[in-house]
């Protein structure tokens, strides 16, 4: 098993010579390359176009020194075809035009086959597996039903969730349908990633640290459960979300070989409360990004000594690298983290 | 004892004969009555002249039914006589347009003498008591020293708070240097407030739920804990933030009567980890105010049900009222704590 990538047996749980690291965002904004593609193409062109998305996925890899790429795309690629209407627009982040906030809008939206609906992600996935050659694993990517069925009702980015919750409160059997759809086109997102060559998949519930335990248990864990129950079970599945101590425990309930967590929770703890049956991915605050380089080595340290060296430790930041990151700084936090953990 | 209002009593962890309960953010923008009056005044003129300020803070009392009143007044008043230029632009929010960012900056903030420089908090918090009589007391508050610094670094409401962590990292003497001066500031405004009348201090941390609990440790614990040690001990002192499951027992090390929590955990958890020589306050998810009143009436039921009706819970939303939310489900929900923790 020596030829297999480190990053995968990290995943499990099997010993190490180092600690592996990939980070959130690698593949973009605080990258200056990256920028400068910006420049001659929009957000969606470079999803789309698998040329270009393979390029934007490989960019970090030498330069970094990362134990994994992580396919570039966007979390709401799958709104597309179930019949959203998606922009980037600049500064503002995704809009969408067509938010459905009744039933019957919320019974129209269409199932997808991500094979043929998105058959330009799981293209620009065959040509980095190429590229790669097995030397990293590529790690495939899906929002989760909750992460997906907020952006799609509050119409973006947002801070209180209001329209959201408000539907789980008021008609909680259509908020039912709208999450069964969005895991039924999760289901067949990350699984047709699999089969076009990702090493293993990460689920990205990233605002469901905006949930209170109780409803995070009835609007939101059968779902999740269903789409870990469905995954192939070839490749490590990590279920990340940020502000998840109070909801931990609920979220090992449902499913993921790593638990991915933020920096708002220390880390030993958070894997004690876990158990080490499970690996843990994480936790660098990414605005430690943004300091001198002693102090992003110091807190590297810090981590890795909370981890105790236990099998089952991805290093990462707890949320995407920032887009004005000084990319040297990135560096330093990459090279600290295998110096630091070398056994 | 009979006499003292049922929220002190419930502060001191008293038996009382129902949980008391009250709503951050109660006298502002949810209440019609206070729109109509915003329409006249804006916000700053509300907040200085006692009059107005006085007839806002009891607009919700009667009509509400809740067991204290809190001063209308803003976080960021003690900011404009150290220097700083503040301004509530439309839809906005606070806006600083001298944030400092060097340490000669940080060296040029005045000290302030809280009874000249607020007086209009003073004479308002006054007012209302003789309006109060005694019935129910009156809570002060200022912002933490955290909070504060983070709205004056960053100039204005943050997402990632890059400004503020990045001084914490780049120059910790700086930091600390401006931590210090608003620890001053804020004990002698709280002080000041208690002199004039307030039966209970809140101290609001708002955002500390956005370090990790090492950042939380060398920044901010000091700092904060300086601030409760030189509080007066003539009044109950509420400590609160929000997204705190990580930081929880450090927020009790630093002090507070009550700890005050949001809905991200769960409240009798939280109570079992800080021990029940400490009460709490919390925690309602604001959003559930825009659901169905059979929903309120439940979810308050099960946040009562965790309390367990121990002595020193005191009922409130887990953060302020939000803009929009119904008036009479708010009735609702007191009416729902009251009748549902009779005992």
């Amino acid at each position: 098993m020596k030829d297999t990538p480190i990053f995968l047996r990290a995943c499990r749980r099997e010993e190490t010579e180092y600690t592996p690291v990939w980070i959130m965002r690698q593949a973009g904004r605080f990258l200056k390359e990256y920028r400068a593609l910006r420049r001659r193409y929009d957000f969606l062109t470079l999803c789309k176009t698998p040329d270009l998305a393979t390029q934007v996925t490989l960019m970090p890899i030498e330069r970094l020194g990362v134990d994994a790429a992580i396919i570039f795309a966007d979390i709401l690629l799958p709104l597309e075809p179930m019949g959203i209407d998606l922009e980037f627009s600049k500064g503002e982040g995704p809009v969408i035009h067509n938010s459905p906030s009744t039933r019957p809008e919320v019974e129209a939206l269409r199932r997808i086959e991500a094979e043929e609906d998105l058959s330009f992600v799981m293209e620009a996935i065959k040509a980095v597996c190429r590229e790669l050659k097995g030397r990293i694993p590529l790690i495939g990517f899906s929002g989760a039903p909750f992460t997906l069925a907020s952006y799609l009702l509050e119409g973006g980015g947002t801070k209180n969730f209001i329209k959201t919750k408000s539907l789980m409160y008021q008609d909680p059997s259509c908020w039912h349908l709208l999450m069964e759809k969005l895991s039924e086109v999760i289901i067949s997102y990350l699984n047709a990633q699999v089969r076009a060559g990702a090493g293993a998949v990460q689920v990205f519930d990233s605002w469901a640290g905006a949930l209170s335990p109780q409803d995070y248990r009835e609007f939101v864990l059968p779902h999740s459960q269903k789409v870990f129950q469905e995954l192939s079970p070839d490749v490590p599945r990590i279920h990340f979300a940020t502000g998840t101590s109070g909801i931990l425990e609920l979220m090992q309930e449902v499913g993921g070989d790593v638990i991915g967590i933020d920096w708002r929770i220390d880390l030993g703890e958070a894997w004690e409360r876990l158990g080490y049956n499970v690996g843990i991915q994480g936790n660098l605050d990414p605005v430690t990004l943004f300091g001198p380089q002693e102090r992003i080595e110091r807190a590297v340290g810090e981590i890795l000594e909370k981890a105790k060296g236990r099998p089952g430790h991805i290093f990462n930041l707890g949320h995407g690298v920032l887009p004005k990151t000084p990319e040297a700084n990135v560096i330093t936090m990459v090279e600290a983290v295998h110096r630091l953990s070398k056994r």
